[in-house]
């Protein structure tokens, strides 16, 4: 016991257990999520609720998942298989990476707050860019960890900066790639480059949640690297591209001392039986994934064109989603937003990411996504 | 920042993550699991594995719980609800508790967890029994906390002597009523006097996973002292008389600033949209929780009465389950459990938990009652 812990005051006899939690867990801000569906006050004779503000697979998910999830709900009353040891051996067959070098989280933010725990304490530092996921931030705070946010370049992560701002009490370093919100993409040697560059003992997070979006020509073997770097730890999720939200599943690949750690952390049954096996058929399925793909670039292209048109600058996106500039657009971010939510659009406005005036819009169906650019024209052009 | 935080030491250059990884991380040990049903070795003849180790509901799940589950599956591609509105409605109208005192959890495993990571840091101590749940010491530990075992009395919670292992340091107790995996039941004076005696600012922890399986007049009113003791969490399962452990839910009633703090600092979607469903039709089937009930009361019969007639010194159970001693039968606890599992009967061996002579049995259906009494009679009367 340190000096610091044994001095720790008791709280006075009046206090509660609040009084006495840690402090970092006492200023954690509530986590932003979409405005519920039923919150939504729609205008007259708008019947139709499209959401498009939260990254999910407008396709969608595999029926092929949906059927392996549904046929285990028999079994609903015995625990999961702690290991998920069907879903990393196909992980292992598709991605090659073996499954002492796989932890299987309940969806890629398990794996996230996972990492902080296990490698880092109060009072350490985490390195990330501003823009990112607002995920990051609530692992390192839940923690006691404190936040070091390195500015944005062209809205995506600046890695020569965030290496300069590791410093002695730097754990952790958190790189999405593509990243959400902006839709930024790193280069695969700009990555590498920065790899070898990061202290060994300094645990790089790189969350590729969007990378199933990225053509297959622009994707970096990550999980080749693993191989390279001892402190690097791949994460993946089953709710963007698999189209798996609500099952929650992700995973994380790294060398197999960095899984251990991770994996003796983590709760046991920490996944459900459906979203194992729902993993584990969606992986499977590449059908679907080529069709979410494909549906993906189409809408961007869309909604792309539509903005050029429109005169409103946009951030290019490798994500399925794109973030807008609406200052220039009349009554601004506030004022279309509201529009095009009467007129039945749910979509994410980037406030809370530092983004004031920019519109996060989740790529939809084509019709959606047509739809969209009609009552966007409307605001803009009225 | 204090200073035994400033000095932390930076790893040396060769160093990886896992050397800087906390001591209380790497010490963890790993979490021992049921023997997977895979990897046991059958007798040749016997064909069928009769899992009796893991406190499953041997009747499974409500079917109204699993058509729930599998209707919600086509929306897989959504984000659950993150604030389990609608099942905390239905709890609020079951048990009398608002939703703002509720937090629904990963199973009450990730409840046991956030429950140490909110009012615990580094160096503060949590009190338990002796012979209690595995998940507590994992709990404490993963949080760099120090566990005070307290000596069991009758293999049950000794609350006078918890009381006395309170130091300047405790920052939480837990409590099981019924406790696992003794299967002991303390008296609710007991506890409402235990509380009336536990400083303000320590949380109590009351475990009550058993609860569904206790006749109604054994039953007290945990969620009434809520109102009572800001000081007390009470934490349920749909694991065990729900029958639902392979979905994963559980849920925490405490006073809304409690329930707040842990809510905050739980992952958002940390329980997928089956097993939310499945929990709120389950709550409504009163049904299926009676027919279980009663199931167990006359599987919980059977076999003490055969331990009497075998001469088997056994810890009378309030559980789905009964731990048996087995020093006095030919070949002790080693050689009866070996027999046992090539005669398909998957059991649960208590070494882990400190009791190396006592087998833990989780009560069946009827006939596999009578079949696992007929096995224990060839063993123990050959």
């Amino acid at each position: 016991m340190t000096v610091a812990e044994a001095t720790r005051p008791v709280p006075a006899e009046a206090a509660t257990p609040v009084d006495g939690a840690p402090d970092y867990v006492r200023n954690l801000p509530p986590y932003v999520t979409a405005k519920p569906a039923s919150q939504v006050q729609m205008a007259p004779g708008v019947t139709r609720l499209r959401k498009m503000a939260s990254n999910e697979n407008p396709n969608g998910a595999s029926p092929k998942a949906l059927a392996a999830a549904a046929a285990v709900l028999t079994g609903a009353a015995t625990y999961p298989d702690p290991f998920g040891s069907e879903l990393k051996a196909a992980l292992h067959a598709r991605f090659g990476v073996p499954p002492e070098s796989l932890v299987i989280g309940n969806g890629s933010s398990e794996l996230l707050e996972l990492a902080a725990r296990c490698f880092m304490r109060a009072g350490d530092e985490a390195v990330y860019s501003q823009y990112s996921f607002i995920g990051y931030p609530h692992a390192v705070k839940s923690m006691g960890g404190k936040g070091v946010v390195v500015p944005a370049v062209d809205f995506g992560h600046d890695l020569p900066a965030m290496l300069r701002a590791i410093t002695p009490r730097t754990r952790l370093i958190f790189v999405a790639n593509p990243n959400n919100p902006t839709g930024t993409l790193l280069a695969p040697e700009a990555i590498t480059s920065f790899l070898e560059q990061v202290p060994p003992h300094v645990l790089v997070v790189l969350d590729e949640a969007y990378t199933e979006y990225l053509e297959p020509a622009q994707r970096m073997d990550s999980f080749g690297l693993i191989k390279r770097f001892a402190n690097l730890v791949v994460m993946r999720t089953f709710s963007k591209a698999y189209g798996l939200a609500g099952l929650r599943v992700g995973f994380a690949a790294a060398q197999p001392q960095v899984a251990e750690l991770i994996n003796r952390t983590r709760l046991v049954f920490n996944v459900n039986a459906p979203a194992q096996a729902a993993a584990l058929a969606a992986l499977a399925d590449e059908e679907f994934l080529a069709l979410s793909a494909r549906g993906n670039r189409e809408g961007m292209k869309l909604l792309q064109d539509a903005f050029q048109k429109l005169g409103l600058p946009y951030i290019p996106s490798w994500g399925n989603f794109i973030a807008v500039d609406l200052s220039s657009a009349p009554g601004g971010l506030q004022g279309v937003n509201a529009q095009l939510l009467a007129a039945g659009f749910l979509l994410r406005p980037l406030g809370a990411y530092g983004l004031p005036n920019h519109l996060r819009i989740t790529v939809g169906l084509p019709e959606d996504n047509a739809a969209l650019v009609a009552a966007l024209t409307a605001c803009v052009k009225p």
